[in-house]
């Protein structure tokens, strides 16, 4: 049997202590299957006086990663720390160059400066792994970076954060407000203290921006997404999408156009009967449209210490099962030198249909206007609807809703704003982009 | 870069003419991602007349697909000929001994022969890869091998004839009865000449019982699969099953249980609010619940030339990222000598919940008859509806419909066989098993 796979994991949060159990209690089915033992020979984490439930018997304690990185007898540095910058960065740049293989589920860290990894571990022949970064438990990474290989990549969609679908779908299924579930959302561990990162889409945009990579070959343009959180949907829309055959997604959405990548991040809509509009609380579900396999769904759960800890040990398996010095596997699908340059496809280019929703003074001519501006701006309309007042309230604003035909984006703004300009809204128009799904 | 890796094409329908244009057309792409070329260097195929529409310049042709293994200059063997035996088999036994790395989307040989093919590739350190032989271009069996690595999968579930489902998901859409839609799938190219085998349930059960053993690490055991396919399944069953809140689909299932594997494949109700519930048409689907990951399910094209040379292509790549003479990557997911001996657990001892379907004489005390023989064999109902005959029709048999709790087959054949002998039954009982999901 070949020697021993020597791993040092940093950070022992939830994930860090799950992968560590897992490590030490299905040590003998690992050997089997890997050909070789994986132990777990160093560990690092802030807090040394901490009880985890740990048995750290034979491994050596690390208070700074960057040390451990350098100075640990490993073979594979496993990333468990968080954050773009350090130490998790000067870990990974100094595990690297000391030729370890290099296990992260930092989504953050690889979205920022994963090419600049890619190829300090192509230069020391080591593998770069990730699975656990995007999407948690789905095996979207790989699924990417080999099983696709060869395909011409069209389209990349998917629900890629947890608490934005769990307030989303809640909203719907209890017709409670935003307010109340995010609170929820909080009391039950699905949402942070401070839920800005993943409420406001930057959390998806990261995930997204590496799977951009992967599927056209590009390099990581992690600040060129285009990002709407979820805070502004309110119940109304819902019920309005509802109506309309559509549920309400945060979508992060990668594709080829004629001008360039479109990255984007926004609540979408999409139809109810398609495969992404199941996908309910906290699951992910990734979809690539790939040239030749076709349209591909993976769905599971993208959060939670075991879910991730399954990744980051699918990902430490493969390089057991690999043997040292005979490794060709670019961590972006492609050799990072072979990336090209990503080009920018702007919003304001962006084609499809559209959801508007206006609140009106109920006035004379505002429905006649509306049509016209919409006209004006050749933009064609699948459906305008004006809802009724609720029972009792006869007077005040009404809502007209419209549901465009394939238009630009830069269209609607023109045309919204000329809307505005009129004076007859009673409140802030609500715009919500529509994705097609190949699958209804 | 590395040598070029050589490759051997058998069997040119296809799969195999869609898979030699895309290596040619492709090339440099995937010589980029592969770290060294990919040449097609031998092709073996029946008729050798036939125009294809290849360029097969600087390509040896060959005519014995065994020849062409023990000759050819070729690293990797692409077996795309199909059927359990030779010259497949013997064309793999001879590619493996010649310490070929061996491709292939055949999955009846595989569900017969994989295990002794494994050792095989195992013995002359060669990888055996078969992404392509169950459910097409869906990476099933990457994420099983590979991601799942170190988790105990407790059932494997999925849609894996896209034959049946097309003509599941026809006869609930246009309301038409499974010979009509057979014959409208039979034009369409989505259904065989003789489509026993596809509507029978083999094709599942070879499929699975690859799956199971990947899932439970025990040898495969296509002969144990229980298997009723769809040709029984009506119209009338498909709009029961809708008002009790199901779709009707083939699954092939796999389970542990306390007296050993479940293997059975046969028509099941599935929840309407269900991911696997939403997979239409020739679209295929497997979800894996795993105790570390959770549930994961992976959706797409089951079959097509495109979809499965894709899968092929995966496979290749795979090989060509990898270094010759440091492989570990077992081809049943951990090496062929630890897969443990299956041990098979009867249909009987099946626990699960039932639909009943009786046809019956309109007498009085029947539906007291049949609510004591449920109860006399310890079946506890959630339902029992007794149908309105359709307008006009005021004589005649009338339909009762029983939904179980969570029972057995043993007891559930028993009641329906004490109900037959008491002679108030006007046609054949239809018993169709309910399967529980985790997403709904």
């Amino acid at each position: 049997m070949t020697d021993a796979l020597k791993i040092g994991i940093a950070g022992l949060g939830t994930v860090g202590a799950a992968l560590f159990q897992i490590l030490k209690s299905r040590h003998n089915l690992l050997a089997d299957i890997c050909g070789r033992e994986i132990v777990i020979t160093a560990v690092c984490a802030r807090d040394r006086s901490r009880d985890r439930g740990l048995n750290l018997d034979g491994v050596v304690w690390f208070d700074d990663p960057v040390a451990m990185a350098r100075e640990a007898d490993i073979d594979v540095f496993v990333e468990l720390i968080g954050g773009e910058g350090d130490p998790a960065l000067a870990s990974a740049t100094a595990a690297l160059t000391a030729g370890r293989h290099f296990v992260t589920a930092n989504k953050a860290m690889l979205a920022q400066h994963g090419v600049q990894l890619a190829k300090l571990a192509e230069a020391h022949g080591v593998l770069l792994n990730f699975e656990a970064a995007v999407a948690g438990g789905i095996p979207v990474i790989k699924a990417m970076r080999e099983s696709l290989t060869g395909n011409a990549v069209t389209r990349i969609y998917g629900i890629m954060n947890g608490t934005c679908n769990y307030i989303l779908t809640r909203m719907e299924h209890e017709n409670m407000g935003f307010a109340e579930c995010l609170a929820e959302a909080q009391r039950l561990g699905y949402a942070e203290a401070d839920p800005a990162f993943d409420i406001d889409g930057n959390d998806t945009a990261h995930k997204l921006s590496i799977l951009t990579s992967l599927a056209f070959g590009t390099e990581i343009a992690a600040d060129e997404v285009y990002i709407e959180g979820i805070t502004n949907i309110s119940i109304d829309d819902i019920h309005a999408a509802d109506e309309l055959g559509y549920r309400i997604k945060l979508l992060g959405v990668s594709q080829r156009t004629a001008t360039g990548i479109e990255q984007r991040v926004h609540p979408t809509m999409v139809p109810k009967g398609s495969m992404i509009a199941q996908v309910e609380g906290v699951t992910n579900a990734v979809t690539i449209e790939a040239d030749i396999l076709g349209e591909l769904m993976l769905s599971g759960p993208g959060a939670g210490g075991a879910a991730t800890a399954s990744a980051v040990l699918g990902d430490i398996a493969d390089i057991a099962k690999s043997r040292p010095g005979h490794q060709h596997a670019p961590a972006l699908g492609r050799p990072a030198d072979k990336l090209e340059p990503y080009v920018k496809a702007q919003i304001q280019s962006h084609e499809g249909g559209y959801f508007i929703s206006l609140k009106v003074d109920d006035r004379t001519g505002v429905f006649a206007s509306i049509a016209t501006l919409m006209a004006s701006n050749e933009i064609s309309l699948e459906s305008i609807v004006q809802r009724a007042r609720p029972a009792g309230a006869d007077a005040g604003p009404q809502t007209v809703i419209l549901v465009t035909h394939a238009t630009t984006e830069s269209k609607v703004r023109a045309a919204v704003d000329a809307i505005k300009r009129e004076g007859y809204l009673a409140g802030d128009p609500q715009v919500i982009r529509i994705e097609r799904t190949r699958d209804n």
